[in-house]
């Protein structure tokens, strides 16, 4: 019998804190609570109704000075927050790429949150290091990746925040690495140059920014009719740059573009790489995780040639945000660029040089402990499990993209190689984001939108961990009978 | 009646994903398991024993093909996770800064992740966003910070996820105002320069590293008696660099360093800066929450002139990590630093100007709803109950330094404002290490040490939730003794 939330006292005693009886009540209400709203979550409208300032304007404009019940709190939650949601977790969110969560997940990370350790050096909690090491390297034999992406080789896998960070990551070691170990300590010249696909994700352009580079250094190479980059114009541009008294450092290579999934020749840009000795990073944020299952690895074809490879089990691996997977071929390149030892965080195990420190793997100090997530995730499901679930999405996308190709109004925009579906209807660029604000308007579902050819694309990425068929046939429907409705209304 | 853990059925019907009722009756177990580990937490060696490697030797070197019961998991993690736990929540954690928890914190943060959403854009979660202005409002209320740190001025408060990742917020922009906007896009020239005190966090060369300043280019002010920079020297210092042909860009100033929570004198550095027309960064990572005491808000005195100004929740102020607050006084300059904007993220109300959008306030894209957690701790304790819990924290350090002081054998080796007392055995930097190893090898409480003109020196930093004089007592006593029985050994 579980406790239900109005029977449960919450006086808090004598303590400031709170009792154990009283985490052990309201902590059964909020996984209630959770597992109410999984229950319900398609029932809301997937994209949050407020207005700018709703939220804010229901909110007292002081603290309480005395403390107020959980009851109280989470009574708000319902009252002021909940109308402020945009629903990731529904099954009918197909927008921007999936931030999916799972069971295992969720309680995992719980438990993580309860053990509250601040994993930031191995001696600060050996099982947060050692448990992440080995998981990431569970995840590449997984994900058939390299073999010295693995610790066990000259490499190792850290879990960063997002792929941005990752990528940030990366950068910096490629810095380090073209100016043979000058950047960091004399600043970047503002003669290193980055490249990569002009549909790369942003965080490659803010990453560039933030390191130091500066914008007008990063080349965006132009791609070719399936959004993948042109390697040959990637060598042009290099040799160019090289003429003009550039020092080439860094590459990124996309696998699964956020626009329309393509993947960029990591063979071919590999063997460029190679050639002018430039760090190559991989970002596969979304598509990595197609590498689980056999059939999809094609896409990674070429990795070897990588330096630094990332992918976000937060994104269609069931790990609740956030996790992001960073490997790299070399560790001592990242740890070189990365680490910085005050006397205050000395101690025998780092100094014995036996363990890995990830704090110098990353940009911030401290970590929480995130590999209970990813290891009860990957233990739950197991790899086949994971593999079912992968190859249900792709046949639900697959399934949409026929349909599309089967109604003479509607486009395909690009390849539909996984899981996302880039569409359009046959109208103006305005009528297409006419179609997405009305759909989004309405609740029933949620999708983006990108640019193709200088086209309005609507995008719709089936990622959600309980999106079915009953779902993608109900949007299908609605996306149909919203541009009808809206040509009718053009119409009259 | 709470369902117990070998009573739940954990077989996973027909659904690859956990069902509702499982969900529940594992969650309510990880709830207990919570309960649990705060009852006996103090049961525990406070630093992990294992040795480099014994962790992962007890891992299975491949993951499971199919998946497994959460049952197994979290028998696994009984069994070979915890003995690889530092327990920064014992009450007898003393190390480094603390990183404090509490329930109304372990028990919103779930709520979050069940919500699982991502609040890049205002749109992806209108409450993210707003909830997070909000509550750093109140926050600046509660701390008395100036009022332009507010959203309702020129400002506003942004969570990231730890004080390193503020301040090298802050310093891009500070690089984007010393170079008149041109350094994002053509890159960091290596003549910009970046001070610090000498007993500054380390994060603040690393994020110097990082931006693409060099390390060079970091000046390190010597500090005082009361290790506090000397401003007059910082001054000396930027006359030179200007001389010599850099641009002065960033000044962090520290309130509550890390080695002895030493105050640097943020009006007169202040003055120099607006002078020189420097950005300044204050760091107050652990102490700032102070300030939520009127009397301890002389530590934040002058901070008017700050340009940007952090402190960590997660450090002292019951909210689980990760939690940094990053307050800027002029938003635009933050948000033009970090700004990107590609097609598939635009929408209305981006475009409208009248929301926040909080990815350009950070390095990475996606974020985590972490407003909830802060708002939860807020309102459980009230600014009473903040206050009160503080105060406990002042008197017991307060108290243990007066133990120091009163012992011959002792001395303190800084000032005492507030919760850290750093102090040393009348013995060598040798003897002084082998207490502070035998003491934490002991697991009856764990230390950390700094090194202040030159003498290794140990630190007791009393910032646990539930430590009381009871534990502060035994910590000394266990001292003495350790130090007794050392020097008894080293006599024979």
């Amino acid at each position: 019998m579980k406790p239900k939330m109005d029977e449960i006292t919450m006086s808090k005693e004598n303590s400031l804190h709170m009792s154990s009886a009283e985490f052990r009540n309201t902590g059964y209400a909020v996984i209630d609570w959770i597992a109410d709203y999984y229950e319900k979550v398609d029932s809301y409208p997937v994209l949050s109704q407020v207005k700018p300032g709703d939220i804010r304007s229901s909110l007292p404009d002081a603290p309480p000075q005395n403390g107020e019940s959980m009851n109280k709190i989470i009574n708000d939650v319902n009252q002021l927050i909940m109308p402020g949601i945009t629903h990731w977790q529904s099954p009918n969110f197909y927008g921007y790429f999936p931030c999916n969560a799972s069971g295992p997940a969720i309680l995992a990370d719980l438990l993580s949150s309860g053990l509250g350790i601040n994993g930031m050096l191995w001696t600060t909690s050996p099982a947060c290091t050692e448990l992440e090491t080995h998981v990431l390297d569970w995840l590449a034999d997984m994900l058939d990746l390299p073999k010295h992406f693995k610790s066990t080789g000259s490499g190792g896998g850290v879990i960063q925040d997002t792929a941005s960070s990752s990528s940030l990551c990366a950068l910096i070691a490629s810095r380090e690495r073209a100016t043979k170990g000058r950047s960091n300590k004399y600043g970047c010249k503002n003669k290193l140059t980055a490249y990569a696909s002009n549909q790369s994700h942003s965080s490659i352009e803010k990453a560039v920014i933030i390191a130091g580079l500066g914008k007008n250094n990063m080349r965006l190479i132009d791609v070719d009719e399936s959004f993948a980059m042109r390697s040959e114009n990637l060598k042009v541009q290099i040799e160019q740059d090289i003429k003009d008294g550039f020092t080439p450092a860094y590459v990124c290579a996309t696998v699964g573009t956020t626009s329309s999934t393509a993947f960029d020749p990591l063979k071919e840009i590999g063997e460029i790489c190679r050639q002018y000795n430039l760090w190559l990073h991989v970002d596969a944020a979304m598509a990595g995780t197609a590498a689980l299952c056999p059939e999809y690895r094609y896409v990674q074809e070429g990795l070897e040639f990588a330096d630094s490879y990332t992918f976000n089990p937060h994104k269609w691996m069931l790990t609740n945000f956030d996790c992001s997977c960073l490997y790299v071929a070399d560790r001592s390149e990242l740890i070189n660029s990365l680490s910085i030892s005050p006397e205050y965080l000395k101690n025998q195990a780092t100094q014995s040089g036996a363990v890995f420190d990830y704090r110098d793997w990353q940009i911030p100090l401290g970590r929480r402990f995130r590999s209970l997530k990813l290891w009860s995730v990957i233990r739950y499901y197991g790899v086949e499990g994971l593999r079912k679930y992968i190859r249900k999405h792709v046949e639900l996308a697959q399934e949409f993209a026929s349909w599309v190709e089967d109604d003479d109004r509607f486009q395909l925009m690009a390849p539909v190689p996984l899981n996302l579906v880039c569409f359009r209807y046959s109208g103006s660029n305005e009528f297409n984001k006419m179609i997405l604000d009305n759909l989004n308007q309405s609740g029933d579902l949620f999708l983006t939108h990108t640019k193709l050819n200088e086209y309005y694309t609507l995008r719709i990425c089936i990622g959600q961990t309980r999106t079915t068929i009953e779902h993608v046939d109900h949007a299908w429907k609605m996306i149909k009978k919203t541009a009808e409705k809206l040509e009718t209304r053009s119409k009259n």
